[in-house]
């Protein structure tokens, strides 16, 4: 790195301090904070033409990136809105891609932590520059209705990405750089050691894409794995490439800019005839593994890869309703949780647990259908009207969603069939309604496991303490990220809080208002305890980062 | 847990305060700091005659641990030095030490962080005051000569118990109990939100002991998990029971006087026909494994023990010489570092590589075989006097120690045989000096893998270069803890500062005093880098405490 480039990186440092002190202030109180801003209208008058100009000149061609390949593209998306995208991406091989990133770790690993977060904080600013653009890549990849993929693809994405560099500098920055070190040594002289503790990354980070929240879930391992010196492979999911394609683009300009290797951030793209994931999981070289999606694969590299790896896989989330002082905010609250981007979010209640003889409310003791039908009104009071119904629900990312939506219609119990809504602006657009079915403790094959996607069990419990039971006994056998209790009495609540603990999950209590289980804030919400099967990390915390870098010291014999 | 207890647990805590605070302080500079001291005489005067009749009261009799357990004894241990043992310890099954575990985790991973600290700071403060038992303890399993078994076993331990606390405290305090979020909603009213963060315990922790530092290596991994919340099963060393046993019995009548249930730490010892440690390692309950010893064992748990694991393995430690501006320095250096405790240190250089041109020193050049003689001449220097080189060799610990010596005595290139010497104390004591043999750097399979014992090998090589080529290729393959550089010039440092970063080892440049790369400072020293295969953690750092315990997040409308 020459001293004009790395005097760049040492102005862009200067330029992002207040970000970085900012997310290192707001990790100690976990208040509310964000340093990219999510309302719309922040982002000038511009923006909403120009991002949507820059996302379709991405249509129908090849996505460059200068990295190692066979100069072969491929394209495996397809909007589930039904546009067509006809973005094609480079392919490249393992060995390319595993060579290359090796030769760009000795500057990348080298360079002082000022110099990379001087990059990443450049790239954040310049990916949050883009973040219509990479709205419309998100909608048009995952499914996300377009104010969701804004937020959750850009700006929220953004903040998940800075607190996981500011988690790994406060650790990097706790260690210090040297140290002269004296002993006493009775009545000689003392022993005067200089000691120097060098930060070594660990080496190839590769980070696996999921198909639903391809940056949100992709940043924090990226830029956790990035701060701490790590190159990356980026494989996305087959569906979902160009978020994270485009973050990558800006990444290796900022990073070329600088006179790093661009090649300390690659693409890897899957082909019909060959994917990666497996593979390049289980190179030597590759040290760090970052992964979210099904349970199957994440099971497989927890046990398989040689690397450290870091999952968020799925689980079955619980509600449990024993009473409530607002049985309309309760159901509208709910109704919001089950239908936001058609339950396809790894946070989204599927089992709400409810007792046979009915609750408590502020409304009357309401009987097991009438909280049922309380679901159901409210659903209809969200749903009605179909134009603003899909601005809420999103559309199905994989036919395995579908699929699995339709066969679930056609079985008993189903009290809310899943329909079909037309979009009025993508006619092609694969959009259903929540399914709503009531179930018994005894239909264990239904509801005791992961349904993904617009499906929603009521169980009738023979009391709040069992509905608890079995959500916790579910969290534990099965993984569980969210929880949800709605109780008046504090003894059920403290209870709550108890089986929440052994099941490691988080829980709402009495959500009524706009905040949702589902919804999880950079800086202050821990998503994913790391404590149960649905995933072995979370983000953010300490555990995450700490060990994506090595101490190495020195000593010798101090002079002077 | 009473007020009364309670109040005990925070008295402690009160009381040990400063010492928790000034490891804390330390932590951040790792500049010179001990809590416990590591003078013989700052015991006092009564203190050698009580710790050994101390000692000498456990011999020939059950040592008694109140836990559930067979019935039975067993006696594994044989002194090094010939002393009779006879100490058994109480047998008994995984399914009672866990189901025993299981139901201490509930009060004690509950407990404040407070009372967990009040409650190991004071036990902490006993083993302190049990240090001359302990080193009598010490010695007659592991080997290790008095006085350094008096430190390593005794107040080393103690600092490196401390120091995992205090990072294991400092990642806790980091975590806010509480915060009312307050996140603007334009012109309405903000969500209040009510957020609770509360640190839970994995569960059940494992520690397996090695034979040669049972304390040393023991407590880090024991304290941390035990700070952090979770129980801890310790399974021993068949050979090195006693020093843990005498530190569980603390522990747990610590525990009781605070109204703890004491098992939630326990001893598990090998009977001949049952071998705990893979058994306990592969219950579902356990979720956290430390380990250290050798590479077979190690490797097995982290892939196939669904918990945690931290281990410290073996490795090759090297040294490469390529000049020195004092040869004398540099080889009683040497000589001290290969004949402290014959060589039983994961910490011990194995392999010096020397160029076979010579090297330039002080004295003028000195040839191969000069060097070779330079260290006999040291090891002669040290080691004349029997009776004194036995309080620097100690005993052999292990039949297969022995064996691997004699066997080493017998082969070509053998340039100093290992001898036997004579305790003037212990007249059954295995002792024996270090064996120096030169090889060519054709002859691979002599050094290239850990020879643990009193086996030195000194390489001819070509250049300085290739010495540390091949001492980080057996880093990065075989694993190194330490090693070492005499170089006088800058840039042969700062090639060697790259190669040691490049094999994860901890290097000592141009040490010819006091301080010997064996050597391993609490709350300055990182040991064990965790970046290669010598082992997968590192004394102390963040990654080694942090992901014991996770956060479980609730979240509630703020009310006022």
């Amino acid at each position: 790195m020459s001293t004009a480039t790395a005097s760049r990186a040492s102005d862009w440092f200067a330029a992002h301090r207040a970000t970085l002190d900012g997310a290192r202030d707001t990790i100690r109180t976990r208040s509310f904070w964000s340093a990219y801003p999510e309302g719309f209208k922040s982002y000038g008058e511009a923006a909403p033409a120009e991002g949507k100009a820059a996302f379709e000149a991405r249509l129908g061609k090849p996505f460059v990136i200068d990295q190692p390949g066979t100069g072969d593209h491929v394209a495996t998306e397809r909007s589930p809105f039904g546009l067509e995208l006809g973005v094609s991406y480079p392919v490249s091989t393992p060995e390319l891609l595993v060579g290359a990133a090796q030769a760009a770790l000795e500057s990348w690993g080298s360079a002082s932590l000022e110099a990379r977060a001087g990059v990443l904080l450049e790239a954040l600013a310049r990916i949050n520059a883009a973040s219509v653009e990479m709205a419309h890549a998100t909608m048009h990849t995952t499914g996300q209705p377009f104010m969701m993929a804004f937020q959750a693809g850009g700006p929220h994405s953004q903040d998940r990405a800075l607190e996981a560099i500011a988690y790994a500098y406060e650790e990097m920055a706790r260690v210090p750089a040297q140290v002269t070190w004296e002993k006493p040594q009775g009545k000689g002289e003392p022993q005067r050691i200089d000691k120097r503790f060098a930060i070594v990354p660990r080496g190839i980070a590769l980070s696996i894409g999921c198909s639903t929240f391809p940056n949100w879930n992709g940043y924090p391992g990226m830029f956790a794995s990035l701060i701490t010196g790590n190159v990356v492979i980026v494989k996305p999911h087959a569906q979902a490439i160009l978020p994270l394609a485009i973050s990558i683009e800006i990444l290796r300009a900022v990073l070329f800019e600088a006179d790093f290797d661009p090649n300390a951030v690659q693409l890897a793209v899957d082909t019909p005839d060959r994917l990666l994931a497996k593979e390049l999981a289980l190179r030597p070289e590759v040290t760090i593994v970052d992964y979210t999606g099904g349970n199957a694969f994440g099971d497989w590299l927890e046990k398989n890869a040689g690397a450290l790896v870091y999952t968020e896989k799925a689980g079955v989330n619980a509600a449990v309703i024993d009473s409530t002082a607002d049985f309309k905010g309760m159901t509208r609250n709910l109704a919001m949780s089950v239908s936001l981007y058609s339950g396809q979010m790894c946070t989204t209640p599927q089992n709400i647990f409810v007792p046979r003889g009915g609750i408590e409310t502020d409304e009357g003791h309401k009987s097991f259908d009438e909280v049922v039908a309380g679901l159901g009104a409210a659903l209809d009071g969200l749903l009605g009207v179909p134009e603003r119904a899909v601005e809420l629900l999103g559309a199905i990312a994989t036919d395995a969603t579908l699929e699995r939506v339709d066969a679930e219609n056609a079985k008993p119990g189903v009290v809310r069939p899943s329909v079909a809504l037309a979009h009025p602006a993508f006619p092609g657009a694969r959009i259903r309604t929540p399914l709503v079915a009531t179930l018994d403790t005894g239909d264990v094959d239904r509801y005791d496991r992961e349904m993904f996607g617009p499906i929603v069990y009521v169980i009738a419990v023979d009391s709040t303490e069992q509905g608890l039971d079995l959500a916790t006994s579910e969290a534990q056998r099965k993984g569980a990220i969210t929880a949800i209790l709605h109780a008046t009495d504090p003894a059920v609540i403290a209870l709550g809080e108890k089986k929440a603990a052994e099941g490691y999950v988080s829980l709402g209590i009495n959500l009524t208002g706009s905040l949702l289980v589902n919804q999880s804030a950079a800086f202050s919400d821990y998503h994913v305890s790391g404590g149960n099967p649905a995933g072995n990390a979370s983000l953010t915390d300490a555990a995450f980062v700490a060990n994506r870098f090595r101490i190495v010291e020195t000593r010798r014999p101090a002079t002077a």
